[in-house]
């Protein structure tokens, strides 16, 4: 291995480690809750933790075609939690607590068994939705760019599951 | 330039670029508020937009010398906007939005322009807070790492931020 070698590998596995570092912090906010916790507000009128449990699942499971893995597991969380603002679908067509936590952990199974195992090359590969007329110009829309827009997602809803009151 | 070296101070790019991209995001919020704006809370008795604003001032500040950059900038935002909580420091002894902005550019010049030198040996080199033993065990603990922390430590914020109303 050279030292150049080394150093994208160190510096994929840095990315690929902040980004579990916040999907951990998220799963250890989401995986407790109950239905009925799953029903506070981030604040007065806005998205229930449901809804960004939901959100990220489904943010999470679109990275599998996405970043060239495979086929995702869940497009019918698209609608209530991607399309669609909270509580535009009724509650009764929500899965419940014990369905997310199945779903969170097959999409990230999948999701993380495919991270790792990308080379640095592949890292810095085009992901699937640009062109490579696109990516010629800009070889920065690679799937690194993902994978840390990804973390920054989940940082940014974190911030707002951390002002829910107890 | 070999593959390996491409590869390496590509994902470096990457990295930069993610950080670049919240920290624009994050001056585009706070730019542009009054004095009277800075006072509006993330939500009901959360912290205000002026510690908020204070707050990522103060930690990038910090990461100057935490880098090996050189000296930090504006030591005395640790007490009002790190070391205590929101309305500790009464808001007589707090800088006012135009210092605030003054201090914003200060910091993230100089931090930019240190940020734009390292190379990508640099970025998976130790950072000066961990010892030379603890950097043998675990060599994630460079520069690198500090720098993604940081990208989403301004994301968990803004999602905050985005939670004040108009």
């Amino acid at each position: 291995m050279t030292t150049e070698q080394s150093a994208a590998q160190t510096v994929v596995a840095n990315a690929l480690l902040a980004w579990k570092q916040q999907l951990e912090l998220a799963q250890k906010v989401f995986t407790p809750l109950s239905d009925e916790q799953l029903q506070k507000e981030i604040a007065p009128g806005k998205n229930r933790l449901l809804y960004l449990y939901g959100h990220f699942i489904g943010v999470h499971d679109r990275m599998i075609p996405l970043l060239g893995i495979g086929t995702r597991l869940h497009p019918e969380l698209d609608a209530p939690f991607l399309a669609e603002k909270d509580r535009t679908v009724k509650d009764a067509d929500l899965p419940s607590a014990a369905d997310l936590k199945r779903m969170w952990d097959e999409v990230h199974t999948r999701l993380n068994d495919g991270l790792g195992k990308f080379t640095a090359e592949d890292w810095i590969g085009k992901h699937t939705s640009v062109s490579d007329e696109d990516f010629a110009k800009n070889p920065m829309r690679n799937r690194l760019a993902v994978l840390l827009s990804r973390t920054s997602h989940i940082a940014y809803h974190l911030g707002q599951t951390a002002l829910v009151k107890e």
